[in-house]
Parts: structure tokens; C-alpha cells; sequence
């Protein structure tokens, strides 16, 4: 393990965060000095607060990782060679949990520095420490009771820890782990650029650069369109990091409900949710389909396995939630209730299941209120998750594709054991170590849901949360989606629970966000030595 | 697929039921006669019933099977080579499948025949067939409110069926599919007796010759022990014959609980408890170990890991039990409630866990008043299960072990791809086919148990059923157990649940005792295609 590397790579990260930090600081002080918004003034010291600090942080790691310490045969302090594998994890493990403490301190400072005479989620360290993590994860569940009392400087900070995770998250499966050989490398369905011998750190920089420029795009596009069907720029850019990241974060308490009836209108009412829709399938998919897309390779697109499948189950689930809704009560994140026609059913339908398989996490009605049935399937959709290579969490569409082949192909075994077939996702063989590893992660993540419901249930006074809130909130954080059911439903938030119960659900976001190996990885002695 | 090997073979299973049916007839017309036990008349009616009906269909299949149909070059209607892997595993579901109907045939007439004023669970076809594939898994799960009404030759007869299923399952596990190559062969630390010269069927017939001694044995020494301790000798057949099939019906409404404190006596009481209890630990041992323990290989039984794992799990799960109980108070079965000082902690602690593990479903308390943890605990040995190889059912420890290895093998691949390791249990190698048909099997029977817990919900009337009762139901029945918490917790029955649930829940009984693949193989074309 060269520790040196991986201190100066978080510094790095850490002064890419309070570079982000610094703009929206900038930002606050122009509202705050134009529109005279004299709440932007406590978050402006907050946010100083927090950059100084992670300035501080970030220039004494990366100074101290250019530093020689001994061993004079390394010249060079940062070269291709010295990223290996296991500095690639312990760097993406910290870049979550430490990353998660920096960008929860605007939080933690803008409440103190303040003077505020009501209490606040955020007196808590660790509630900032839960909601900085959900952003980072883009998982999208809360603590807060009254998103809207929080200063827009904030919440755009909020909105903007899901953007940068999102991007984290994609560069990081797509560009650098495959790369690097870690993990489910062939789970990708990725054409790295440039040939193979240029070396690890090229490829990974020009792969890295393309998909910053397809996220950028997709930004700027869902932003224009956002703002053309009537939101501002403010409403615009938070909902969009929002729904690219499938993170779930809004900046109004109904959620993004709040735009199916207010003033916009009618028709920018039905665009928004179409926007959010659209947005949200294109951040499930694997991001290196987008390289096909660029090259104009249509076919390979269309015959993406994952692709179909991802998209076959959003129809299936919808048609299955969306035909129970049709002439029942909706009642919608802000309280109203409407009775549903088909069109509603369609509407409010499609929107939770893109959602939540999306891991996104918006919602525009109350589904904690629906039947079992579709209450049923959207949990199920929790597992299943987006695609691989996405923003979105899960345990991926592609898992379950393999997972079930595996199901099939073992019940033949039984009575033909000596029949041997290979296992094919659209042209590929998935090999034996990749099946296993697939079994093993679907194992995992089942028994993670199964640990953190339990350790809710412990950590939370006897009687005071019931079985399908421990087990939802453990699904819902573990899963990166946001919103469970009953005590965390869509219109409720996670400020009610202790501060181990938020630990343990901060810790359930990294796991699900980093696959669990990441963090895992760091329990192992061998995984230290120092080589 | 030889069709015809299968009804011949089906047919003696049959007239095997029926036999024993005959010899519970003539101890009822006994209890009839001498002790002029009216209510047993229309028991013998319903057990005459079924045998004529058991026994026609038996003779049927048994002469249709030794006809020639067609195909003149199979000179010898059964011989070693015809009972192929797909006959075996067909025979052996239609047995389960069958032979509950056929089990299940006395209570349905019983009720039938008399003239009861009152209405009664045995009423219902799918009610009885329920409680008989309960028996015949030895799952233990009753429809039955009022157990000690019933007549007691039927009492001696649903421990029977108990009786009858745990032999068959120990002789299908450790001798029939291990010798044909199906399954999990290598998960049975089994020497097969005799040369491997002597062909199938002879080598077959030898281990279930032993397997069926050393059952027997255990029921003799059992069943004398209860009798010397102060049951009567219906008490002690019926309680011993649920006790090895680790099955869990009792004759009396308070389950095994009605001896904790009964006439019999302060000394015997206990002696009752820990008969039990040792009875129960050792129908959950892979009967393969007893081979060894004939032949005094001491050394290998000490050393063998399932046993070390499962012993101790034992152990640890008491220990976590019996600590959350110390100064509580404890309901037995029968309503009473005491104060539970240490020894008390202990007894009921160590009888609750050993019941559920070995899936035996005993209860001395009502569990379901417990503590989350407590309960907690108990749920997750439920999936634990006990030994492969023995009567017991659930995931079994021996996957367990292989699960939680592979799971640590996978997480040091990440950071060290090109390590390749073996996975050992004791001396054994667990090749790359078994690792994974271990991981689906858990993958496949932790589905099984969210689509089962889904039906009874989605069966059941809306808001009938809580998640607890459903999810409980489910596990309880797919792991062979018997109780659940909850609706269908240690002192209540499963009598309320809607037909279709209770269809559902026996075919889940089947599923899980036949280790699903069984089943499942019958769903694939290509195993019914003609050699």
C-alpha cells in the first residue's frame, strides 16, 4: 500500500470540492447583496467555514503525499505504476467517507454560526453527516423536515454533492476500476478509447474526459429544458444535478410534485414530468453506451442486453402499478388527493417506477399509501436497481440478468450434470469467476438489507419504528434510492432517528454506492501490507 | 424418462403408506373395543377409507409399472439401470406430491364420515392436505385450533407421516442421490458402504438398510426414555416420532410445553426437556456420521466442520437468547407466565433455539412475545437450518459455511485478482460447480421465501395479514419449521389462512424439504424428453 498516493489523490478531491464550494460561496454573497437575502449570510459564513477547513485538508495531503518520505528509487511521486489496485480503493473509499464530512460542514457551521432560536437537524454532526452522505451516494433520503426553511445557497451546495458523486460514481466504474482489472470488469459493455498500450493513467484520463463531457452535455440540456418549461435557473440546475446523479434531492418539500400543479401551468406541468422521466432512464443506463451513441453505432445500443432488459422491466412494472392505480384515491406529495383516470394512473405510475428503479428517488405521490401489489413491486425495484456503468444503485439490471441464467442453467444441472453450457449475456460468455462474483454480490447485498434492518431495529427504542420502516430505510439507503415506506415514505425524512441509526444508514449508502468491495476490502489484514 | 419405473415405484411408496395406515387401524379398533372409545369409530372409518383408496391406486401403479408397454428389449420390468437421475428425482417429488394426498386422506374422510355438529378445519380438502404434507416434511405446521379433540389413532397417525418423511428424506439425501450423482453429492461427509464394484442399486440398497437401523434405534431408545420418564406410550411414540423427523407435531395443545410442569413431576419434567433437546441435536446431524460412530472413527466425527459449526452455533445463538431472557417474564405455551431466573433463561432459552434450528418447531414459550433480538435470532436459524444429511431442514449449516468462505474469497479477489484460492470444509476441496450450486441454492431459497411471503400476502384478504405473519408463515413452512411469530407464532395455528394460501404454503413445505430442485427440474421441457 503506497499511502502517500492515495493522501495526495483525496487532497486533490477534496480541493475539487472546495473549488465547487467556492463558486456556490460566491453566488450566496451575490443574493445576499442583490436580493438583500439576509439568510444567505449565515451559509456564506458556513460555507467559508467549511472551505477553509477542507482547503487546509487538502493542501496539507497533497503536499504531504509530493513529499519524499525515504525510499529515494521512487522518483517520480505520482506515476502510472504507483496507482495499483488497492490504492485505486482505499482512495475511493475515502473519497466518500471524508468527502461526506467536508461537504456536510456547510450544514454543520451555517447552524451554529447562526443564531438560530429554534432547534434544527442540522445541531446535529451527524445528521450532516447522513445528508452530506446521501448527496454524495446520490441516494436523496433526508433529514429534513422543511427543505424550503434551509438558504438556496445550501440546498444548490446540496444538489450539487449528487452531481459530483454522480460523476465520481460513473468515472469510477467505467473509467477506472475496469482499467485498473478491479472488480466486475466485464459487467461493461465499455469500448475503452485509444489502444491499449498508451498505459493505464492515459486511458483512464481520455476515458474519464469523455464521459465528463456526455455528463456536462446531458446537464446543460435537462437545465435549458427545465428552465424553457418554467422553472427558474436555481429550480432548474439543483433538479437536474438531482435527476442525472439519480439522487432525489429537491428543493421544495413535495419533491418534485410540486411542479404537477403549481402556477407553471397545465402544459409545463406535463413537460416537467416528462423532462424528469427522460432524464432519469438516460442517467440509469450504462454510460458507455453513450460512446456507441457518439460513434453512431445504433445496433450495438439496441441489442445491449442490459439495455432491453432495463427498459422491458420499467414497462412491465409500470403497466403493473399503473393498471392498480386506475380508479383509486392518489394522494400527491403535497396532500392533495386526486381520484385516478387512466391517464393518472399512467402518469404517477411510470414517474415512482422510473424513479425509484432509477434509484432516483423523486416522488409526486404518496405511495406509502398505495396497495400491497405495487408497494411490492417498487420494492423489488429497489433491489434490482439501474444498469451497470450508471449513476443509478442497486444491484444492477445486468447481476440480475446473469444471476437468473445461473438460477436456470443450475436447476438443469440436476438431472443432466454432465451438460455443460456456457452462460452468455447478448454476445459475451460470462466466465465461472464472474458468475460466482455476481452470486456473491446478490448474496451480499441481501444480507447488508438483512444487517442494517436489524441494527435499526436494535438501535432504535424498543416499539418506536415498526419492521417495514427498519427494513425499507435499510433497503432504501443501501440501495441509494432515498425514499421507503411507512415512517420514511415518500413524504416523510430520516431526521427522526437516533444518531447510530444515521451512522449505520450513512455506512449503508458508501457500501451500496462502492458496491460494497471498497469498503470491505479495508477489513482485510492483507489488504494494508505494505508491499 | 421412464415413465413406468416411476409408477412402479410410486405404487410401493403407497402401499408402504397404507401398510402402516393398517396397523394404526388396528390399534384404534383395539382403543375402540377395549377402552370403548367411540370417537376412534370414525377414525377407523376414514383410515379404511384411505387404505382402500391408498391401496387400489398403489396395486394399480405397482401392475401397470411391471406391464410391458411396447419397447420388448426391456426384459426386466426394473432393473439397476432404468432408475436414471430424472426417474429418482420424479419419483421422489410425486412422492412428497402424492403421497400427501394420500396422507392427508384420513382426516378429510374422518370428518366426513362422522356426523360433527360443529365445524371443523379437516372440513376443508386443501386443509388436510396441508396438515399432511406438514407430516410427511416433517414441517410441523398445524391448521388445527383444538389438537386434543381429535382421535388419537389420527394423532398417531400425523406423527407417523413425521416419522415416515424423516426416514425418507435421510435415505433420499444420504443414500439414493448422492450414489446417483444428483445434487449436492459432495456436501455429505458419507462412506458409502461395500465396493464400488457392486452397481447402483445394491449399493443403494445397503446404505438405506443401515440409515433404517440406526433411525430405528434412535426411536427405540427414545421412545423407552420418554416411557421411563413418565409419558404414556402414545405420548412417547407420537412425541419421539416428531422429535427424530425433527417435525414438531405434538398431542397436546400446549405442544411439548404441557410437560414442563405437569403431573408427571418436578424430576421428569426436566428429564422431558432434555430428552428432547438431545434428540432434537441429534436429528439434526448428518446421518452419514453415524457410519462412523458404528466403526468408532471418533476422530473423524470430532473433526468433522459441519458438526464443530453447527454445535457451536448452538451454543452462541443460546447464549444471545437465554442473556435477553434472564429477569423477564417468560408465557409458556399453556398461558402461564413465570419470571425467568437464570436456569429458567437457559431452559427455555437453549430449547427455543435448539427446536428452531434442528426446524423441529417444539415450543416450551411463546417465543413470539419475546424481544426483537431474541426473536431476531431465531429467525435467522430458521434459514440456517440444520445439518445436511439429517431430518432437519432450512439452508443447512454445511452452505452456510461454503457461503460465508466464498464470500470472503470474493472480497480478497478484489484487491489480489490473480490470488487464486482453494476453498476448504475440513480436508475437502470445494470445486467451482459446488460453490456455485451452493450460492444459488441460498440465492434460490431466500426468492423462494420473498415470493411466498408476497402470495400470502397478495392471497390473503387486504389488511388480514401483517408483513410479520406473512414473512414468517413463509420461512416457516419453506424451511421446514412450523411456527412462525406473529398470527402463526408458537401458540397459535394456521387454520385461518384462505385455501389458496394454504395451497401455496404446502407446496412451499414440499419445495424447501426436496431442496427445490425437484420440483423445479419438472418445469423444464427437456427433463420429461423420451430416452
Amino acid at each position: 500500500m503506497k499511502l502517500r498516493v492515495v493522501m495526495q489523490q483525496l487532497g486533490l478531491v477534496l480541493l475539487v470540492m472546495c473549488f465547487c464550494m467556492l463558486l456556490i460561496t460566491a453566488w450566496a454573497s451575490y443574493l445576499w447583496w442583490a436580493d438583500d437575502a439576509a439568510e444567505e449570510l449565515f451559509a456564506i459564513k458556513g460555507l467559508i467555514g467549511a472551505i477553509i477547513t477542507g482547503g487546509a485538508a487538502g493542501i496539507s495531503l497533497w503536499a504531504g503525499g509530493m513529499m519524499r518520505w525515504g525510499k529515494p528509487k521512487e522518483d517520480r511521486p505520482f506515476d502510472e505504476s504507483s496507482l495499483g489496485r488497492r490504492e485505486a480503493l482505499l482512495l475511493v473509499a475515502l473519497t466518500w467517507l471524508v468527502g461526506a464530512a467536508l461537504s456536510g460542514l456547510p450544514y454543520y457551521l451555517w447552524w451554529h454560526l447562526g443564531d438560530h432560536a429554534m432547534d434544527h437537524q442540522f445541531r446535529s454532526a451527524v445528521s450532516c453527516y447522513f445528508e452530506a452522505m446521501s448527496g454524495l451516494t446520490t441516494t436523496g433520503a433526508t433529514v429534513l423536515s422543511d427543505i424550503e426553511a434551509v438558504p438556496r445557497s445550501l440546498l444548490l451546495w446540496r444538489a450539487t454533492t449528487h452531481w459530483l458523486g454522480g460523476l465520481g460514481i460513473v468515472v469510477l466504474f467505467v473509467a477506472v476500476l475496469p482499467t485498473l482489472g478491479v472488480g466486475g470488469k466485464r459487467l461493461f459493455n465499455v469500448e475503452a478509447p485509444g489502444p491499449q498500450q498508451q498505459g493505464v493513467r492515459p486511458r483512464i484520463r481520455e476515458t474519464a474526459r469523455v464521459l465528463w463531457l456526455i455528463y456536462l452535455m446531458f446537464t446543460i440540456v435537462q437545465v435549458v429544458l427545465y428552465r424553457i418549461f418554467g422553472l427558474d435557473w436555481f429550480e432548474s440546475v439543483c433538479h437536474t444535478f438531482a435527476t442525472l446523479a439519480t439522487g432525489g434531492f429537491s428543493t421544495h418539500n413535495a419533491s418534485i410534485g410540486f411542479y404537477n400543479k403549481v402556477e407553471i401551468g397545465w402544459f409545463n406541468s406535463w413537460m416537467i414530468d416528462i423532462i424528469t422521466i427522460v432524464f432519469m432512464i438516460l442517467a440509469g443506463i450504462n454510460f458507455g453506451l453513450y460512446y456507441h451513441l457518439a460513434r453512431r453505432r445504433f445496433n450495438v445500443i439496441w441489442k445491449d442486453p442490459e439495455l432491453r432488459t432495463y427498459l422491458g422491466i420499467i414497462i412491465v412494472a409500470t403497466i403493473i402499478v399503473s393498471a392498480s392505480l386506475v380508479g383509486r384515491n392518489i394522494v400527491e406529495t403535497d396532500g392533495d388527493q386526486i381520484v385516478a383516470d387512466t391517464t393518472d394512473a399512467v402518469r404517477y405510475g411510470l414517474f415512482q417506477v422510473v424513479s425509484i428503479q432509477t434509484t432516483t428517488g423523486f416522488a409526486t405521490a404518496d405511495f406509502n399509501l398505495w396497495n400491497f401489489l405495487p408497494k411490492m413491486v417498487l420494492l423489488l425495484l429497489m433491489f434490482v436497481g439501474a444498469s451497470a456503468g450508471s449513476t443509478g444503485g442497486g444491484i444492477k439490471v445486468i447481476r440480475i440478468i446473469v444471476g437468473v441464467k445461473v438460477i436456470f442453467a443450475e436447476v438443469e444441472k440436476v438431472f443432466r450434470p454432465n451438460v455443460v453450457r456456457t452462460i452468455k449475456v447478448g454476445k459475451g460468455v460470462v466466465s465461472p469467476e464472474l458468475r460466482q462474483a455476481v452470486l456473491v454480490y446478490i448474496i451480499g447485498i441481501v444480507s447488508l438489507f438483512g444487517v442494517g434492518s436489524i441494527a435499526l431495529m436494535l438501535l432504535e427504542p424498543a416499539g418506536s419504528i415498526d419492521y417495514v420502516t427498519a427494513a425499507t430505510a435499510s433497503a432504501a439507503t443501501l440501495n441509494n434510492i432515498g425514499p421507503g415506506l411507512n415512517m420514511v415514505g415518500a413524504v416523510e425524512n430520516y431526521g427522526f432517528f437516533s444518531s447510530g441509526s444515521k451512522f449505520v444508514m450513512s455506512l449503508l449508502m458508501a457500501l451500496g454506492r462502492l458496491e460494497v468491495y471498497a469498503i470491505f476490502v479495508m477489513l482485510a489484514p492483507s489488504f494494508w501490507k505494505t508491499d
